[in-house]
């Protein structure tokens, strides 16, 4: 097991965790198995999507402000309800397959800490198990 | 391998069930590893969110229900497709690294059963992996 | 480790992968423990629901249709960033729990590969862990 810091330094963004995770794996020493990528927040998820063209990561931002944006209806003191709906979408934490000591990602999947109550200090916890 | 009960109260709601899944790690004996948290229903599912002003629940529930409504276009004839489109969202699981026997959650983190169509008795599998 | 294809025939569906699933947990050997279901892809991604009306995987359709429709400040070139947001939602991979050698699925819990951009050729990497 081992955990990364990630300093956000927007409201909302994604990321790239992907080295990191894959440095992780390799000091693991697990060879065969499965990466758990797990986010210990409510307001902050991790995904997985486009590497290549940034406009995904934007359009993402985009899609998901209108998938939940503010509501009158919301009581939460903090104001961030719609930080909170969107983790539980995306999800806290994502499995990837690991094969030959490498994450088996296809070639246009990075790996993502979600922000969606930025900026803060993150934390993300890997685990690697050997299967 | 684990299984646990919930007898849901009403037709959406957020249980915690973090004290059990705590439990069956325990009962597990996995010190090192991580714990699935699994749901066999497919109007219900599996969230992490915050265990602490239960504000964010209701607000989750309020979300959810604007991201997805009833819509005249549903033809699946139990009148619940709106719940099964909640339980793909929030996702059906959930996985949470685990060290020194204990569930690595985040302070704020608690593990709730997301009832999407209730009120029903639902049925939670937990399983530990040592890693 | 097991890899299956599959070649999705319109620009949206979901298509059953539940028998296959089951088939690379019985050639792992894995008698107890979890089953990791990934998706390589950015457009697509796997969902766990109900196996048995056909009207249900129509009305996911649909919803997930209203709740990532295209919108006129998507800036990704490929004109596909509502697949992407869809593939975030409902997740690039799935766990579920082995017993006896078979998943512990639910009743109506089928296992899905979900297409939000073809037609194309997809493929599904199984993993198994002893636990």
């Amino acid at each position: 097991m081992e955990q990364i810091g990630v300093s956000t330094t927007g409201h909302q963004g994604f990321y790239d965790i992907t080295a990191q995770v894959q440095q992780a794996v390799a000091n693991s020493g697990v060879q065969e198995g499965i990466c758990l990528v797990f986010c210990p927040h409510t307001t902050a998820g991790v995904t997985l999507n486009e590497n290549w063209d940034p406009a995904v990561r934007q359009d993402m931002g985009v899609g998901l402000d209108a998938i939940s944006p503010p509501r009158s209806q919301y009581r939460h003191g903090e104001d961030n309800s719609p930080a909170h709906i969107k983790c539980s979408l995306v999800g806290a934490s994502q499995c990837v397959p690991i094969s030959a000591s490498r994450l088996l990602l296809g070639r246009w999947q990075g790996i993502y800490l979600a922000e969606f109550d930025g900026p803060r200090r993150r934390q993300i916890i890997i685990t690697a198990l050997a299967g």
